[in-house]
């Protein structure tokens, strides 16, 4: 199957510049702000955003160098396959946090639950519908009665 | 800033062969299955998916030929920014699914909810955490009343 190219729509600004130290998710993060910068040619998508309180951020581990398909998380200690995880060393680079939107200052969006690092690529913004984005009757394999 | 490149861990079977009729998301298409082929050389990353309920699908809007930065939904009849919306004419052609594992067969998962069409290249699977990806106090801008 053929690669597939994408171009960042903008960068993180975030109080963490390293993956030291990073919330490992955006509950964990959920007391740090800090801001997603939409790149000038692609401002004029915010139009509506700012009705929504929580956007889904896609982005891009930009600071992964490699992939591993049996990981250790960091809320266990037995090996799991990468897809049953959220690490960062997974085939596609892609992370996925569901952040709460703050305000919306020009190309400038204000967040509340950071977990991104300062500089990482942006790939798309989405509105979280809990209609589309959420469930009943979840069951969580590993990770249950460790969060 | 760099494109980036990307390589697809998996393809869509679906009952939906054309963008025409497919369900608008996977709410509207909760009463359909399909399954998602992962790729032989990504399979060992699967292992404990099966505990997971509801998993996270990325995907690749493969149909899509071009992207606006204003849309109108089909839930509305007035112009949004793409980013208050979830079409598929983004920037970045990628969409995200929550569904239902009903069963991994291999590396066949067979899934309920479904809304991506036949051929789908599928991103990343990630494990559906509600800790993670639902929140409360939830609004829901242009949407509100529609859904």
């Amino acid at each position: 199957m053929e690669k597939i190219s994408l171009n960042p729509i903008g960068i993180v600004h975030s109080p963490f510049k390293e993956p030291v130290g990073v919330p490992k998710d955006s509950t964990d993060g959920m007391d740090y702000q800090g801001t997603i910068e939409i790149f000038s040619e692609y401002r004029d998508g915010l139009k509506d955003l700012d009705g929504f309180s929580h956007i889904l951020v896609l982005f891009y581990f930009h600071k992964s160098e490699y992939s591993h398909l049996i990981v250790k998380p960091y809320l266990d200690d037995h090996l799991r396959g990468v897809f049953a995880t959220r690490s960062p060393h997974r085939p596609n680079f892609i992370g996925l946090s569901v952040v709460e939107l703050l305000e919306i200052d020009g190309g400038i969006l204000h967040i509340k639950g950071i977990d991104m690092i300062e500089g990482t690529p942006i790939l798309d913004i989405k509105p979280y519908i809990p209609e589309f984005d959420s469930n009943e009757g979840i069951r969580i394999g590993w990770l249950e009665g460790k969060i």
